[in-house]
C-alpha cells in the first residue's frame, strides 16, 4: 500500500444553500484536486454533514496555515470541523485480555499493511497474547487489573498511553469495563468489540443468551465507548446465519470470525477519517 | 407443484441407544422407502429430536393403523410424537390490519402452489385489504375490534375459526395484540411478524428505535404466539444492511421486503411439518 | 408516498479542478437547495461522474430555460448531461411470458407506491398472466412471437409502445430473444433479469446448469440489454445459499424470489435517475 | 477444543428400502451412542449418501475389526464406505506462494485448535512467508519452481510429501498449476482457492476481470484439484457485496478476506469428514 498524500476535511454543521458551492469555491480557489466528496444531509435535524478529500500534490495552501484561511468559511456557515492529513499515521493502543482472536486479526492486518496506524503498545491484564505481540514486534505492557485497584490500574495505563502518544485505542476483547474517567480521556477514540448485534444481548455472556433465546443469527457490533455500557455510537455491525446444528461452542467460535471482522472494519474506517459522530450514531463515507 | 403422498414422524424424547434402530426397523418391517430422515441432539438436555418422511406407496401400514401399531415403540423411548400426512392440507386463517405485504405474499405464494394448504377465510379490523381477498378469491371478514369490545371481537374470531375447522393462524402484520385466552385455542400455532431482529427491539415502533440507536442493519423475525408478548419460540429471522443513506421511510419499505420472505418462510415450514419445538426455541429440519 | 418535486442533473465528463465548484456555483445562483448530492471519480479512465438532486421549491431557474442557462458550463468541462424531472412518471412497458412472479412483484409495488412510474402495457407472448394484469387494471396485449414471424411481432409491438410513449421497458422473465434492430430503438431503456449470477450461465438453463455444477450459491442479474445476449451493463446482483438438500426444483423457486427481487431494485433505481452508464457498466448512485 | 474420541462413517450407495435400519442396527448391536447422523438422497441418481458419528466409549467393537464385521452389510448394499477415527489427526501440507493472507490464517486456526489436523510442512516457491512459518513454528520447504525444471521441482515435493505422511494438501494461493501427475497422487486430497466466484472468472486474473465487467459481487471458491483447471468439485463458496466505490485494489483486499475464510471452511470439515463427493460435486454433512 502506498501512502497517499491527501487532506481529508469533515464537516458538521446545519443544513444551509451556498454550503458545497462555499467549500468547493474555496478548495478550488487553492487548486485542489478533489478525490473524493461525499456528504449527507439528516432531513429531521436539518444538519449537513461531509467529508471531502483532496491531493495534496498542487494544493497551494499550506496545511499550517489552512485552519486560518478556513475560518471565515467555518464562521459564515457555523461549522464544526476537522482537518486531517493522510499520511499522518495514527497511533493505536490495543487492549486485550486472554481471547486473541481480534488482536492476531489486527496485528495481521497491521503488519500487510491494511492499516494506515503505528501500534505503539499493547496492553493486557493477563500474559496469554504475549507471544502474538513478540511475533509481530509490538510492545506489550502486561497490567494486571483487581477489584480492588482498577484505579492504580487506569492511572498506570494512562501513564502509558501519554508516553506513546496515542491516538486511539482499540479493546480487542478486553474483558474488563473502563471507568468513565478513563473514558472521559479518550471521547470517541476508543472502539470497542461487542459479541452480539446490539442492542439485543447487551451486558454480559450474549453468545450464551442467543443460544438460550433461540435466535437463527448471531451479530457482533463495534462502537465507540461511551459511559453507558454498550451504548456507544454503533460504527459497523454484522451477522451470520446458525442453525441448530450448532452447539454454544460453535457460536463461540463463528462469532469470533464475525468480531474479527466488524472490528478490523471499524478500525480502519476510524483511521481513513471515514466516521462522523452525531445525534449517539455514525455515518460512515464510504 | 405436484402433491406428494409422503407420512412425516416428528418425535421428540429422552436421548438413549437404539432409538434411530428402533425407528428404521420398525419402518423398514412396513416396507417404507424413506425419503428424508434427519435427527438433532441437544447435548444439554440429553434430547433426541427427530423428523423422518417417506413414501405412502408400498407402505404397509394404514395411517389410522399407525398410532395402535406405533404404541410400543413409544412408550420404550418415552416419545411424544405426531404423524402428518403430507396430503393433507391444513387451514390457515390470516389476519392482517392495514400493511397489504405480507398478506399479499403469502395470497401470491398461495396461488402459485408454494403453500401446500387452503385459506378459507382472511380476518381484518380493516377494510383495506379486502380488494386484494377478492383478486385471490378468498373469503375475507372484517371484524372492529376495539379497546372496549376485544373480548367480544375474539369470541366472533373464535366462532369462525372454528366453523371452517382453521388449523393454524398467521399474523400478517396484525396490529391488535391478542388475549391470553384466545392463544391457548391455538397453543402453538399461530406465526407472528414482528419487524425487529428480536430480542432487540421488541414491543412497539422498531423501525423508529432502530433509526435512532443507529443500527447498521435491520432485521425481522417470525415467531410462534405465546401470551408473553414478543417471547415466543423463534422460527425465523433476517436482516438487512442499511446506511445513513436511508431514511425511516426507507427502513419501513426494506423492512416490509424482509417480513413477507421471513414470514412466507416460517409458514411454508410449518406447514411442511419442519418445525419442532423445545425449550421455547425451534428445530427447523430442512 | 407523496410525490417529490426536485430536479435531478445527471453528469460525465473527463476529471478536471472546478467541477464541483463550477456545479454548486451555477446552482447556488439560482437558490438551489441541494439535497443529495454523489459524485465519482473513475481514477483509471479519468473519469467524473456526478448526480445531483436539488428541490424546485425556491429555485429559481424555469426547468425549460436550464439547457440555455447550463450550457456554457456543460461546454466548458466537455460535459455529457441529462436533466430529470422527479415528478415525471416514465412510461414502462412489461415484456413476460409465462413464470409471473417477476410480474407480480412489480405490479404489488407499483400499486403500493414504490415505483414512481405509469405502466399503460403489459405485452405477452402467452396469456397465462392476464389475469394478474386485470387485477391490478392495467392494459394487457397478447402477441404470439412464433420463430417465423418474429418481425412480424417487433413490429406490433414496437407500434404499440410508441403508441404509448413507453420511454423503458422491463423484460420480466420473457423467453424470448430481442432481435438487434428492436434494442436499438431503446438503448439502454431495456431492462432484463437473467437467473444466474452473471458472467456465471450465461444462456439458457442457468439454474439447470448450477445444479449440474455443484455450486453452493445461486444468484441473479438485472442488466440493460444489448446485443450480445446476457453481456449488457449490469444494474444489480444478489445471490442466496444453497446446500445438497436443494433439488433442482428448489433452486427455480428460491431463484424466483432472488429474481424478483433484484429487478425490482434495478427497476426501481432505473425510475429515481440512479444509474449512470459508463465502459459497460454502472454506477448506481444510492 | 478437547479432542473428540468418535467414529465416523461415511456411506455411498444406490438408494434402497432397508438401508437405514441396517446400519443403524449394526451400530446399536455394538452399544454405539450414535451423536450425529446425516444422510442425503440423491432422487434423480438413486443415490444414498450417510454420515454417521458415534461416541467410541462404550463401543464394543475394535476398530481394527470394523471392516471384517461390517462387509456383509456392505456388500448387501453395495455400499463405498470409509472410516475415520477423529482422534486421528490427518497431515496436512500448505503450498503457497507470496500472498500471505490464507496461510496466515490458517496457521492462526491451527495454533488456536480450530483445525484438528499436524502440519509437518509448509511448501512455497518463494521465501515471501517463511516469517509466518518461523513464527508458527512449522517447517517450511523453499522449492523454486521455473518453467523448465516443473517436473524436478514436483518430484522433490512428492518425495517431501511421502516422507512426511502428508495426507492432503492445501494450495493456499499457490501461483503453479499442477501436473496432472502430480495430482493423480493426491486425488481429492488438494483443496485450491480459487479467488472468483466459481464457474465465473475461471482462469486468470479474476479480480481484474471481475471489476471489468463490472459486476456487484465479488466472490471466492475453495474445491478439490482435479485435472481440468478450476472444475473440480466445489466444496465452499461465498461473495461479498461490491460497489462502484471499489477500486480494483479494494477488490484485492476484500477479496482476500472471502478467500481466507471460504478456504479455512472447507479445510476444516475436510477434516472432519464432512465432505462426500459423488457426480463431480460435494455433499457437505453440517
Amino acid at each position: 500500500m502506498t501512502t497517499k498524500n491527501t487532506a481529508i476535511l469533515l464537516i458538521s454543521c446545519p443544513d444551509q444553500k451556498g454550503l458545497v458551492a462555499g467549500i468547493a469555491d474555496f478548495l478550488y480557489q487553492h487548486n485542489a484536486n478533489i478525490l473524493h466528496a461525499d456528504q449527507h444531509q439528516d432531513a429531521e435535524l436539518k444538519l449537513f454533514l461531509m467529508r471531502v478529500e483532496w491531493e495534496l500534490a498542487g494544493f497551494d495552501l499550506d496545511l499550517n496555515d489552512f485552519e486560518q484561511q478556513f475560518a471565515p468559511i467555518a464562521a459564515r456557515f457555523q461549522m464544526q470541523w476537522r482537518l486531517a492529513h493522510s499520511a499522518y499515521r495514527p497511533k493505536l493502543a490495543i487492549f486485550v485480555s486472554r481471547y486473541d482472536h481480534c488482536l492476531a486479526d489486527l496485528l495481521y492486518r497491521y503488519q500487510a499493511g491494511e492499516l494506515n496506524c503505528d501500534i505503539p503498545l499493547i496492553l493486557s491484564n493477563h500474559t496469554d497474547t504475549q507471544w502474538l505481540a513478540e511475533a509481530y514486534r509490538i510492545p506489550f505492557q502486561h497490567i494486571v487489573v483487581s477489584r480492588e485497584d482498577k484505579t492504580d490500574a487506569e492511572k498506570t495505563q494512562l501513564a502509558l498511553l501519554r508516553h506513546h502518544h496515542v491516538d486511539f485505542i482499540v479493546l480487542a476483547r478486553y474483558m474488563q469495563v473502563l471507568s468513565a474517567d478513563f473514558i472521559r480521556h479518550y471521547p470517541s477514540r476508543i472502539i470497542n468489540i461487542h459479541h452480539s448485534f446490539l442492542p439485543a444481548f447487551h451486558g454480559a455472556r450474549p453468545y450464551h443468551r442467543a443460544f438460550e433465546r433461540g435466535v437463527k443469527l448471531i451479530g457482533a457490533t463495534s462502537h465507540y465507548v461511551t459511559e453507558v455500557l454498550d451504548d456507544g455510537p454503533i460504527i459497523e455491525q454484522d451477522v451470520a446465519r446458525i442453525s441448530h446444528r450448532d452447539s454454544l461452542d460453535d457460536l463461540i467460535r463463528r462469532g469470533a470470525d464475525l468480531e474479527k471482522i466488524v472490528l478490523s472494519r471499524a478500525v480502519r474506517w476510524h483511521i481513513e477519517n471515514r466516521v462522523l459522530l452525531y445525534a449517539n450514531k455514525t455515518v460512515v463515507f464510504d
